[in-house]
C-alpha cells in the first residue's frame, strides 16, 4: 500500500487537537480526579495516548531517541506489562503532577516529533510506522470516547452538578413505527474482510450459523425502561442473573446510572446538566445485567453479536445521519434510527476470540486478547464514538456490571417460541 | 410415558444410600467443616438433598403435609429465591447442630416418607411426582460429586494429610499413541434429543456450524504440564489471560492446586494421601485459566463445546470403560481413553443459553438459567461423576478460577493456521 | 518455697479435668466450629492448653523428650512468635481433624506425662517446674471462661437455639438499696504485693493519685440499660465516642449482644436457652463504647481501674458468695453484691504497662506486654470465672467492642462535678 | 474580659491570610488530590476553615444570615453530626468543583462578612463572638499544620518529587552533651490553669502522681534510628507491640515513612525534595509503634504525658528559638534544645478526658471528647506548627499506626530499674 505522507500527518494532527478540544470546557481541576477505578483522570488520557506514540513508534523509529522524561514511562503505561512496570492503576488521581501544562507540553513536543518522523523517516520505515500511527489513531479515538465518559462520571458524582456543554435541541423527524423485524438466518459471515484498519479482535471473517430470528428496528427508549422499573422490574429475581441480582442488592440499583428520583418523578444526569427523563430518548448508561433482566421482563432476549451484525448489514445502519461523536450531542438522541451511533448495545455474547483469531503482532498483542474473559460483546457505538472509527465489525466490550459507557438495548426474538 | 412406581422407588433408594455410603470413611469432625465459601460441609450435603425432596415433592402431593422441622427450610436451601430465606452460604461451617445423628434420622424420616408416597400417590399424580424425583435424583448425584470434591479439599487443607480410601492399582493396558485428530465440520446439531432425562441447559437441540479442527485423543497428563511449569509457564504473562494473569499474581499460583514442591519434585495430595506426581496420569484440579495458559504456551487452544461433542461423538465416549464414580478411584487414571470421566475439560465456551432455551417450569426454574454468566462450560465429567449421570451432552459450569473440581484439559487445534 | 509436689498434682489434675468436664454437655459438632475469630472451637482450647504444658514444660524438663505429633505444635500455638509458625488464627474452624477422641487421648498422654514429672523431677528443678506449672493452671483457667463465652456465642449463633445448662432458681435476697458510695482518695497503692500467683501485668504495686469519688455499690441492670435503649440511646450521637458511634453504624447494634426483640419486649440467649430479659438482673455481652454510652447517658462515668481497686478494698468484695465459674449459673445473678463475680466491668482505662512494668522471663515475655496497646481494662471476673483465678488486683483486657464477654458497668461519678 | 474589636479583627486576618500563604508554592492540581484518607486536599482546608466561621459564627449572629452556598454546607463539614450530613470523607479528593478560584472566593467573602461582624456586632454579642473566633482561629492554625503535612505527603507520594520550599542552612550551635536527666516526681499538677485560650481537653488542671524519673534533654536522632534499623529492629518482634508488629507485616515497615533505600545509605524526601539522610537531625515520621519499639531497643521508654509535662517546665522549653511553623524550615533541625517545636514526641499515655474533664458547649462538644478512644497523646508541637498556637499543657492525639505527622522520640526511663 502506498502511504500518503501528507494525508497520515494530516489525520494524526487532527485526531490529536480532537482530543484536546473535548476538554475545552473542562477547569484544571477537573482534569486530576479519579472518583472510581474505571474513570481516568482528563490529565491522565491526554498523556497515556502521548505516551503510546511515543513508547511504540519514536523509541523505536526516532533517530538519536531519548525519553521526553523517564518517569512519565512508568506514569502513563496503561496495561502492557511488555512496557515495564507501570503506576496503580487505582492511584491515577492521587497525582497532581505532571500539571495540565506540563501534560499539554508533552502533547506538544511529541507531536512535533510525530510529525517529524512522518516527514523524515525513509521509504522503508514508513509503511510501518504508518501502521503503528493507525493503531495509535485508533487508540486515541478510543480514549476521546473515554474521556466523554469520565468527565460525565466526574460532573455527574458531584452535588455541584457542573455543566460540559449546551443542549442539542433536536428535529422533529418522523420516525417509524417501532417494530420486531424478520432477519433471515443461515450460514452467515461475520468479522471484518476489509483493506481498511480493523483491530485485530474483528478478523478473521468466518462463518457462524444464525437462525431466522426477529429484531426491533429501534432502540429501548427510556419510557419503555420505566414501565420495567415501576412494574417492580428491580425488586422481583426472576427477571434476573444470579450475578445481576448480587449487584441489585450491593450496591442499591433501582435504576441507570445517573438517574434520580425526584419526587415521583424521575431526572437524569447528563453532560448538559440535571434534567427531567426524556420518555422518547434511548435508554442508557445501564449494565448487561440489566439489559438482560429488561429484555427477560419484556418476553425477549438480547441479540448474539452475530445476529446484530447480520441484521445491521440488512437494516439501517447509515454512518452520516447516525448519532455520534461529531454530532456534538453527548447524548443519546430520540430521532435516530442507524443501527449506529447514540448507544452501545449489549449483545447477549461474551468476549471471545473469533475461530482463527491471531493477535496483533509485539507488544500490541496485549491489546485486545488478553482481556476476552469474564467480557461481554457492545455493539454499534455510541453518542461519544468518533464516526471515522466505528463499523459494522466493531466489537466493544466490558465487564457486565459496568454503567458508565453509553450503553443500552436492542432487543431480539427468536421466531418461533 | 408409563411410570414404574417399583423402579422409581429402587432408583430413588439407590442414589440415597450411595450418598450416605460416600460419607463412610469420615469422622464426625469431617462432616462439620467449610474451609472455602465454594466448599460446604458433608453434613449439609445429605441435609440439603433431602431438603430438595421434602420442600419441592413431600410440600405439594404429600397429604397432611407437616414440616419435619421448619428451621430446616431456612437453614438447608441452597439459592432458591422462590424458596424463601436462607441461612448465609459462607456460614454453613458455623452450624455445629442440627447434628450429624440428626441430620441422618432427617434422611431417614423423608426417605420413609418420599418411599411411602411413590407407593400410594394417585396415579393421575404419579408423572409430576416421577418427574420430580427424577430432577431430585439428579440434583443428588451432582451433590455426590460435590461431596467427594469437597472431602477432597477438606483433608487436603487439613496438615495432618487425612486419608480417605485406598489406592486403585491401574491395570497396564495398551494405550494409543497421543495424536491430535482431525474432526469434519459443517452445520452440525448439537444438544440433547432423547426422551431420557437431561437438564433444561442441555436443550433444544440445534445447529451450530463448526469448522474442520483438530482434537486431542488424550488428556494432558502431569508430565506435560510439569513441563509448562518447568519452563516458567507461571512467570509469564505473554501466555495468560489478563484475569488469569491478575489471578497468579493474587494466589501465588505456581502448579495445579493440591500440587506441592518437596524439594525438587513434586507431590500431591489425593484421596489416598499424599503421593509423589504420576508423569502419564491426567492433570487435574486447574483453572480454565491455568487451562488456557498451558494451550496457549503448548501453541493449540482449547476446544469450544461444541467442537468436543461433535468430537466425542466421532471417537471413543465409550461410558463403561470410563473412569467414573462407579470405579471407585477418586482420582484420575493414566490408562483411560474414553472422551467421559477421569477429568471435566475446560472448554473455551462461556455458559449461555442454547438458541430457545426455556428454563425448568416453576421455582426450578432458577436450577441453571440465572447462572449463565461469568463461567466456562466444561465437558466430559470426571472420577467424582455418577456413571448414569453423565452424557456427552453435559454441561458442567464453573468459574473460571476454580479448582476445586477435578477439571483438566484436552487440546484442539485449527486445521490451517 | 517448699513446693509439695501432691498438692501441685492435685491443683494440676483438678484443671485439667474441670476443663473437660466444662465439655461434657457439648455434641461432637460443637467442638469444632469457628463462628467468628475471636471464638475458637472448643476442640481447639482443649488442645492448645495441652500444647502449652507440653511445650512450655515436658520439651525443657522431660528426659528424653520427644513431641507427641510435631504437627500439633504448629497447629496449637496461639500467639507465640518464640515458639515458631502457627496455623493462622482464622482458620481454626476449617480443620476436622484432630478428632475431639483425638485431642482426648493426647490431653490424656501430657496428663500422664506430666504427673509423672511432678513425682519424678529432681528437687533442683521442682521450683521452676512448680512455677510454670501455675502459669499452665492459670493460663488453662483463662481458657476455661473462654470456653464458657465461646460455647455461648457458637449456641447463640444456631437458629436452633442449642441448651448447654439449665436454669439456676435464685434465691430472694434482702438486697441493699442501689447507691453512689462516697470513697476517699489521696496517693493509694494499687498492684499485686503477694507471695501467691499473679501475673506479670498487676506488678508492680506503685502509687497513683486517686481524688475522692463516687463509686455504685451494685452492677447496671437489664432494666436500667432497657430505659437506655427505650430512652434512643441507641441513636443519639452525642453519648458515643466516635469510633463507638461508628461502630453502632456499621453493625447495626440495638442493644446488647444476645437480646433480640420478641414484639415489643426483648428477649436474650443464654445459655439455659432463649428467655425473656429479666430486669433484675446485671446487664452483660456490652462493649466498652456501649458501657461508656450508657455512663454518659446517666450523667455519670466509669471508674478507673485504681478507683475499682479501691473501692473494692473498701466495700464488699466478697469471694465466697460471689456468682463466678464455680457458682455453675453460667450467667450473672440478681442477687450478689460482690464487686467479684456476675460480670467483668469495663473501666475507662487504657491496658498499660504499670509504672516499673517487667515482663515475665523467656518465651512467656509474650503473655502479657505485647497486647498493652488498644485494649481496655476490665476488672473483677465474672460468671464464667473461676473462683480460685481471681482477685482484686486482676487485669483483664479486650477492645473496646468486643461483645462476647460476661462484661458490663458499674457507675462511678467525681464528688464534685 | 475586655474584648479588643481591632486585635480580634487582626488575629482573625493574620490567621486567614498566612492559610493562604501556606499555599503561594501550590499549583492548581496540587489543591485537589487526595491520597489517602488521612491526608485532605489543600482546597478542602481552605473550604473548611471557612466553613466553621461561616456555621459557627455567621449563621448565629449575622443579621439576615443567607449561606454562601448551602452544598458548602454539606461540602465542608468534617466530622460534626451536630452540624448534618456531611460528604464522605474519603471522597474528598474525587471533587473537582468548587475550583480552587471559587473557593478562595468563598473565602474572601466570608472574611468580608466576618471582619464586618467583628466591627458591627452588638456590645453584649461580642464576647461570645470573640470565643467563638478565637477557636475558629486555633481551629484554622490546626489545619495549618495540616495543610504542611498533607502537601508534604502529596509531593512524597509523586515520583515527580516535586519541591515546596528551599533549604534552611542552619547554623552551628554548641549543643549540650546528649544525657539523662533526673526530674523528681510527687504529687504534681499538670493540664491548663491560665486565662489565655486552651482547648477543653487540656482542662482541669489536676493532680497525678509521678515517681521520679529520667528524661532526655534530646531528641532521638536520625542516625541514633538508624542503629535501631541496622541492628534488625524491623525483623526482631520482640521489640514490637503485637499490633505494631502485625503493622510491621501488612505494611512492609523497614524505616520510616519517606525514608527509601538508596543502595546501601538511606535518602529522604522533605519539603525541599529527596535529600541525604542526616545523622544529628531529629528522627520524623514515625508512628508511636516504631517510637515504643526503639525505646524498647534502647533499654528505655518513652515518658508518660504528665512526666513530659513536669520536665518540660523543668527543662528547656523556650518557645523563641524553638523551630515551629514560623522558621519556615518545614523540617526538622539537629540545633534546637527545646522541649517546643521540631517534632512531636509520642507520649506513652492513650487519650483520655482529664478528671473532670467538661466537653465545649454546643456543637463545639464534638471537638475533642468523642475522639477519646484509640488514640496516643503527642506533646510539645512541630516544626509545621504555629508558634503562638502551642504551649506546655497542649495534647495532641493520634492512632498509634499514624505516621504522615512530624512525630519522634523524646526517650524515658525510671530512676531504679
Amino acid at each position: 500500500m502506498m502511504i500518503n505522507r501528507a494525508k497520515l500527518r494530516q489525520s494524526f494532527e487532527n485526531i490529536r487537537s480532537l482530543t484536546e478540544a473535548l476538554c475545552d470546557p473542562l477547569e484544571i481541576e477537573d482534569y486530576v480526579v479519579q472518583p472510581i477505578e474505571d474513570v481516568s483522570p482528563p490529565k491522565w488520557h491526554l498523556a497515556h495516548t502521548t505516551w503510546f506514540f511515543e513508547k511504540v513508534i519514536l523509541e523505536k523509529f526516532e533517530a538519536n531517541y531519548k525519553p521526553y522524561d523517564p518517569t512519565y514511562h512508568f506514569l502513563f503505561n496503561s496495561y502492557y506489562q511488555s512496557f515495564g512496570e507501570r503506576w496503580q492503576r487505582t492511584m491515577r488521581g492521587v497525582l497532581s503532577r505532571p500539571t495540565v501544562r506540563e501534560v499539554l507540553a508533552f502533547r506538544k513536543a511529541i507531536n512535533e516529533r510525530m510529525t517529524n518522523l512522518i516527514e523524515t523517516c525513509s521509504d522503508q520505515d514508513l509503511p510501518e510506522i504508518g501502521r503503528l500511527i493507525t493503531i495509535g489513531v485508533n487508540h486515541e479515538q478510543q480514549h476521546q470516547e473515554l474521556l466523554v465518559t469520565d468527565i460525565k462520571y466526574i460532573f455527574a458524582n458531584n452535588p455541584l452538578s457542573p455543566v460540559y456543554n449546551s443542549i442539542i435541541k433536536e428535529q422533529n423527524v418522523h420516525l417509524p413505527e417501532p417494530a420486531m423485524i424478520q432477519i433471515s438466518g443461515g450460514v452467515m459471515c461475520i468479522g471484518y474482510d476489509g483493506n481498511d484498519f480493523a483491530w485485530d479482535n474483528e478478523k478473521p471473517v468466518h462463518r457462524v450459523f444464525v437462525d431466522d430470528f426477529h429484531i426491533s428496528n429501534s432502540l429501548v427508549t427510556c419510557g419503555e425502561y420505566l414501565e420495567f422499573i415501576r412494574d417492580g422490574g428491580y425488586k422481583d429475581f426472576r427477571h434476573w442473573l444470579s450475578d445481576g441480582w448480587d449487584r441489585v442488592q450491593q450496591e442499591g440499583w433501582q435504576a441507570p446510572l445517573y438517574w434520580s428520583a425526584l419526587g415521583d418523578e424521575w431526572q437524569m444526569m447528563t453532560l448538559s446538566g440535571l434534567r427531567p427523563i426524556e420518555a422518547a430518548e434511548p435508554v442508557s448508561h445501564i449494565s448487561y445485567f440489566e439489559a438482560d433482566a429488561f429484555a427477560r421482563w419484556a418476553g425477549k432476549r438480547l441479540p448474539t453479536e452475530a445476529e446484530w451484525e447480520v441484521a445491521a448489514h440488512n437494516l439501517n445502519s447509515d454512518l452520516q445521519s447516525a448519532n455520534l461523536l461529531d454530532t456534538q450531542a453527548f447524548h443519546p438522541l430520540a430521532n435516530k434510527t442507524s443501527f449506529l451511533g447514540n448507544v452501545w448495545v449489549w449483545t447477549s455474547s461474551s468476549y471471545s476470540p473469533y475461530p482463527g483469531f491471531v493477535p496483533e503482532a509485539g507488544e500490541l498483542a496485549e491489546y485486545n486478547g488478553k482481556f476476552m474473559s469474564g467480557q461481554i460483546v457492545l455493539r454499534g457505538g455510541s453518542c461519544a464514538t468518533p464516526r471515522d472509527h466505528i463499523r459494522l465489525t466493531y466489537r466493544n466490550f466490558f465487564q457486565p456490571e459496568k454503567r458508565w459507557q453509553f450503553s443500552g438495548i436492542r432487543l431480539a426474538d427468536n421466531l418461533h417460541k
